[in-house]
């Protein structure tokens, strides 16, 4: 059933700020904050603050301000956390053992319940409690455990194929890393890119825009 | 000397994508190729594609459509690609190894010179012939080297820290891997977030909302 409105991927894309930001300040025990000084500290205008959560119902009332736990709950009700999800990691070389060790994604019910990999090297290690499998197991596993999210943290030339593997047993999240735009016709999948080559290429281009705006000093 | 016209965040965001797609063509041979079939391939649309390359002098003639080989050139020289960078990483935990030992920005011209950490058992570490250095000497290390990126994979903690540190003694771009928005208020300093907490959070909103569209089967 979809009884919520439509909200744009622009907003979605900063809902996460927002929970970072309210989380940050319940750390200091700042309990009301104006969308004035929100707006300050994230950088965002305080109409589009104020118009962002207005797509969920508002949160504030006018003159007082937001009570940041309050909504900092319902932020983390909105983006789906407070509940427990189930996730395997699909590579265990350095960046899969790296977000494996994470313990913030556990903290907010994300459980890594095992890794895959190819190379024997890694298979049998124990990674924070969490045992790393043969990939030739892993449809099998799939069948005998129910797995919310899988996390590719493979080379692109192999990510499809097991994208694809994935989705045919029933994986209906995927948190991609791999440098490849998966796309599943005729599957209800949904897929959030982590492209690390694309992020550090914004950042060459940004640099040398930076550089050319900026003389050298002798 | 700004000599170029305003590019808008959102373009230079695809920009680092056409690259990608272009070399996936190149690399299987494909010397020729029009709009309409970059925006299937791509999921963009043709209109927004001749848009967006238009930003840059265009690149394609009428009716025959664009020329891989050297739409892929000029879109690297667009991203400050093809020029050599020296990198250092600050935090040589899991994710600072693995961004280490990721040979495909080598190959785009970005060199890891060394890595830091505080601890002990890490400092003196060769991760893929760079050293893992102590973090006591980087301003020292800073003074002697000409250093174009840094890197950080630190926690949220010492990253606003850590990043005053670099700012001040000369670095001008950071490629911000902490959970934390880094700010340099009278500084020209480019700053490329990788908020891996935020891109999770992302993607369990949409497994909600997918879930919350799609009754469960029995």
């Amino acid at each position: 059933m979809k009884s919520e409105k439509y909200i744009s991927p622009a907003v979605i894309r900063r809902l996460p700020r927002y929970y970072r930001y309210l989380g940050d300040l319940l750390a200091k025990d700042i309990t009301r904050i104006s969308s004035g000084e929100l707006s300050k500290r994230m950088g965002i205008t305080a109409s589009q603050i104020r118009q962002d959560l207005n797509n969920f119902g508002g949160f504030g009332q006018q003159g007082y301000g937001y009570n940041v736990e309050y909504l900092y709950k319902e932020m983390g009700k909105i983006l789906g956390l407070y509940k427990s999800y189930s996730v395997i990691i699909i590579g265990a070389g350095n960046l899969g053992q790296a977000l494996a060790n994470y313990t913030n994604f556990e903290k907010r019910g994300f459980r890594i319940e095992a890794l895959f990999d190819v190379n024997p090297q890694l298979i049998g290690l124990n990674i924070r409690g969490s045992e790393v499998l043969d990939m030739a197991i892993l449809e099998g596993y799939l069948r005998d455990h129910a797995i919310d999210i899988a996390v590719l943290t493979i080379p692109k030339t192999s990510a499809v194929e097991v994208a694809n593997l994935l989705v045919d047993n029933g994986i209906s999240a995927i948190w991609n890393f791999a440098s490849v735009d998966l796309k599943f016709p005729g599957h209800s999948v949904v897929v959030e890119n982590v492209h690390l080559s694309d992020s550090l290429m914004t950042l060459s281009y940004q640099l040398k825009e930076l550089r050319s705006e900026t003389p050298l000093e002798e």
